[in-house]
């Protein structure tokens, strides 16, 4: 049997332990698989590789274990059982075996400043950071005799870069590169380069703008690998999403539409520095005005709340127009845990990268729209005909096989 | 040029008095079309009966003029402005010359126990009631040269009949006609008849059942005209049917989904009647089970709340299963003015049909699924596929012209 | 040291079980004292039997453990962690050991239809019953060495009993007893009487409305017993008792006030049960009439959803009228676990009826009214005043030791 | 009959047209006094001036009126109806003739910069501004033959003053004054310092900063007039209050409250400036931690809506932690008019300052803290501790009088 390798930057996350303790419950047959979209109806007949050839590794820079992070999940969050990390301890401690120290670059203090770094995390030759990342891609590729491996960026989101010319063409950022200045990398932007270096799919699953440089994107076309991003779409985006076709299909002209976003943990904590969560709340923000098509007044916020942990809650409060000029309005709170809805996204969006490679197709991958806030290179925010587009490239790919 | 007559049965209900003053306005260019899907660009290059072309009439058991109901809907609940009623006066006046005293039939005691009924409205033998109904329509049509009739059932929710033979056999229904025996018969179904008989296209936006029985269908399709019903979608199942298919792209499992709906209008006083209230409550809910393919725990509940008139509010609870199994919750609240809400679709609904009737079309239009709570024949709950549904029309009309 | 019982009837529900595995905990000083109003300030200086004192026993009609109760818990509905039930195993062993099997009398089908019964609690005599219930506190009283015992009344609401002339007069009910006629007796009655007969302090915490008939109410007061009851004020109704005072120091008049209690546990499954809910909702629906002095629109719905377990959802809808009679809103969602919210104030009522049997008080404790949905022969409802009475006796009882 | 004035500084904008109707409705018993505190039965025997006694004028920046104002209240927001403003036309026409164009000073370029200033407001000399406001004030007693005059500020909120040394001493700011140094000067100030010299009582419903600067309160202490602030208390806040002793009394521990703010009236427009809002937001905030005396994590904010128009939204998530550290939550949503809630206050706080002055009391008036935010000198935010404060002092002056 072949066997398939996720790459996860920011292996011990909370995205990252969810999904490690959910593929090792799959694959050990413990839990149906509710949440996963590739094991819905509707990849009936798609050779996607199967979950029990997935193999999981990773870089993460805080001195940390899945073990115990499943720990502090179960014990913090209680999105995680007791009774879960006892089927999989085994499985954790084993990928622990495959998780490296990481690669912080240009990350930001927010970043820069958590507790518990790995010694060896900080670099400052863009050069010696990619060669790390590289050596460790091609170790995890060899001792475990992969077939592909997927590179996955699930770690805090950067802040966005400040603008330099070399994020617009390859081959400046080569050069960059080749000089040793460091100045225009972030750690995401070296990890999406490796993936291009090794022929490798590459995923974006955070709103972190480095990741994907235009730069970025020609060199991942040029390796021929697909890839796709930015910012998995989990919670409040999702039913905004759902619900602005809506108010277009009725022609009731939504006026305003306020989203109050609380959130508890590591990714809250960083979010809660400007620099950070504006790259977060600009992929949030846009949707809207791009998909109704006229102005209106919109705002995104995003509060820390410690005591909330992992468990996400969103108010939103639209505010919408119809006949005879009557306002009306709809509310929704939406209380989610983020980790259990972004970790099966992740396995999601793996399998088709790599199902796209082994078809030998390359460059963005529209048809992944609907896993995404920003999807890359796309302007299709209307969450059902994003499920159409995946709809019709799951016939295609069905027929061919 | 042509004129189109709309013929509404419940002339001066909270839906047809807003859908008067609206066309009105609309018709002396007023107010921009806000909530009338039919004025949305996707109906461009679409032959539609023109808004100026339409010219309203119709039935009404209460002792009632538009006038003064309009007048009360601005006082008690604020949809329509006082400017508003200045702008529509004299057109209402002339609408109002066209309402005649409608028909009570096994209307059940919620109904027959308004107050203010005209006395002239009981019928015990349902020949005299369809008579009374064919000569007003009849009388509708050629004082006010129209080309064409659609028959609009709007008034209060009926119970639901006790079942007979005669409802499913269009012939054994004329049958119990012919012998005078009312047995059968619900004022919607005599209604019905009546559009069958002038062949006219016939719209029930009520959930009662009586209008659109398998033997009507029948009388419908031999008069070869267009129909459809039930129940138009206007508020909290309009948001469940378009977050139903969120969970299911997402393979979310929806554990339960509880709606409370709250209103205080005429139409809610009528459903505080448990035999009225059934009748909506099963159409609110059939939609879930019917999408979703599994079974969940739902609930409907409909109270009657005076002090909110015509705004209703609607709170859903949705407990839903994502991966590993953890459970998370969505909510919402949805204030919308029913009327307001319905009066455009109504009007929407009424130009669909009078183009299916130019186009020679007949028998149920599954296009028109997108706007109700029960689509007849159908089975389609998916609000996005509706909506393609009604493109897909919408593309062949457009072709055709 | 003295020692107190608190002798629980429903010992393995999950009010119990919760309060046992908190109360050890406490007695293990490894948890801090939140949710115990006993052990906030304003206790100081109170002489209240310390909880290293109380020794827990009881009655329960299911076949069941405290020790396999509390993880049914933990694994069902996460209020209770993998690590306290460790901590606390060895003593819900213990109180396993003093709990018997219960009495079912006249509890109506909902109750005597549950699953796992144990062979010998079904009786139709009622001396047998009230019989059996004197051995078992006899018993536990004597095996524990116990100083005094308070009985709990925290089973399963009973459906309200017919209406019978015994039910008014303490002496016509020993007479039916005497001669064994069972009708005007249900569970909640015998368990009242029993702790006349021993002199114990009683609480009904539960709304059976056996439990303090007025004929019980003079049983109690003949055997000097301070009593009270009913029904805990633990979620949307204390919520209420906190909101509505606001309204009324405002002079903002209340229009309608609509309450829906969604449920999961086996409480919600009973109270899915009419002649169950029926006596729980009239004692949530009462409070908002007494307190506010002139008519309003208000309901309160329960819902059995068996997903949420014992996590109550409540939504309140309240519509209100301001300065020239503008109409405005607001709207609640609690969410709050039942067990937990409700486990402490059993513990804070045992104590300050043991407190209140050493200082020598009998009858209803009207200024335990804070902690009941229906206090008993009181009608304050104004939680602030309750509060208040509940310090003024406070005051008295700190100058008194 | 005795005549006393309310001279409102800001008087044409939402609170004070308000006022204005709906005192003129109450004079001419055109509605009940629903809202109105002052005239529920708690004042049932005090000696407060009566509703008809009262004569309204005031100070507006604007070159605007009461009668166009109220007309576009009535056309945007819906809060005051047709049929009213036809009640009360001429009594609005007569108070526009004791309207004056204000003061600004210091204002800030949020206020200085609103559209449609009268051209006379801008003052930099701050004896100028203060001669200006005193002639008026005495005009309007003398020509009107007013026995007392309370001056109420209910303009825009103005940006915190930077710190200066004449705020802390009386003494050193009439020294400032006397030299035409305007430094130390806000609007709010001048207008206090008016109060001052003419005896006035003096209400500070804004939560401006320099209305009750430590050296005006001096001011008014000396001048031995009642006088009170600030902030009125009218919706998201009120409920804060009435619900936090809820928690207290129940030994839950507040771990997070959110409170998110949506308004879009002039009001909302001017805090939309950071300078303007933060005087607010601290208003609302400091309640909390004050009054639970535990540190725990909130937020209040404050977000422009220009849909909303004076239709106030708030959304609170209120975070807790009960029994066995197990955690909870409460969220509102809250839908008021502001203008609605503040009117009536505005007219309760007037009369109650017009008694004190006719009692011979003065300084602050802690048993008003009920109605602020921010009460003058207090650090009662428990609202029924607050009211208990109002009823005690409406005892003593029942007993008085």
């Amino acid at each position: 049997m072949r066997s398939y390798g996720i790459w996860l930057v920011g292996a011990c996350g909370g995205v990252s332990t969810t999904l490690a303790c959910g593929l090792s419950a799959l694959q050990r047959e413990a839990i149906p698989p509710s949440g996963l979209v590739s094991s819905s109806p509707i990849f009936d007949g798609v050779q996607l590789p199967p979950l029990k050839s997935l193999v999981l590794g990773g870089h993460e820079i805080r001195d940390e274990s899945l073990v115990s992070a499943a720990r502090q999940i179960a014990r913090d969050n209680g999105s995680l059982s007791i009774e879960l990390l006892e089927t999989v301890q085994d499985d954790l401690e084993q990928i622990d075996g495959r998780i490296e120290p990481g690669v912080l670059f240009n990350s930001g203090p927010a970043i820069s400043g958590l507790e518990g770094l790995h010694d060896q995390v900080n670099f400052t030759d863009p050069r010696l950071a990619l060669e790390r990342i590289l050596v460790d891609l091609n170790r995890f590729k060899e001792e475990n005799r992969l077939d592909e491996v997927v590179v996955v960026f699930v770690a805090s989101t950067e802040p966005a870069p400040e603008p330099h010319p070399a994020h617009e063409v390859s081959s400046k950022l080569e050069e960059h590169l080749a000089a040793g200045d460091g100045t225009p990398f972030l750690a995401s932007t070296l990890y999406a380069m490796a993936a291009a270096r090794l022929g490798c799919p590459f995923l974006n699953f955070t709103p972190s703008p480095g990741a994907l440089l235009p730069a970025i994107a020609q060199l991942l076309e040029e390796a021929a690998v697909p890839f796709m991003g930015s910012d998995g779409k989990t919670g409040e985006t999702l039913v905004k999403s759902a619900l602005a076709p809506m108010f277009k299909y009725r022609n009731l002209k939504i006026l305003s539409w306020q989203g109050y976003n609380l959130l508890g943990d590591r990714d809250g904590e960083i979010l809660a520095h400007e620099a950070n969560r504006s790259t977060k709340v600009a992929s949030k923000d846009q949707l809207l005005r791009d998909y109704l098509g006229y102005p209106l007044h919109s705002k995104v916020t995003i509060d820390y709340v410690p005591s909330l942990g992992d468990n996400k809650t969103a108010w939103d409060f639209i505010h919408f127009e119809g006949f005879l000029g009557h306002r009306m309005s709809l509310q929704f709170t939406w209380q989610g845990c983020d980790s259990i809805l972004a970790a099966p996204l992740v396995i999601d969006l793996a399998r088709m990268l790599l199902l796209a490679k082994l078809r030998q197709e390359s460059g963005p991958q529209p048809h992944l729209s609907l896993f995404f806030k920003s999807p890359f290179g796309g302007d299709e925010h209307d969450l059902h005909r994003q499920f159409h587009l995946l709809g019709d490239y799951l016939a295609s790919a069905r027929d061919a096989s």
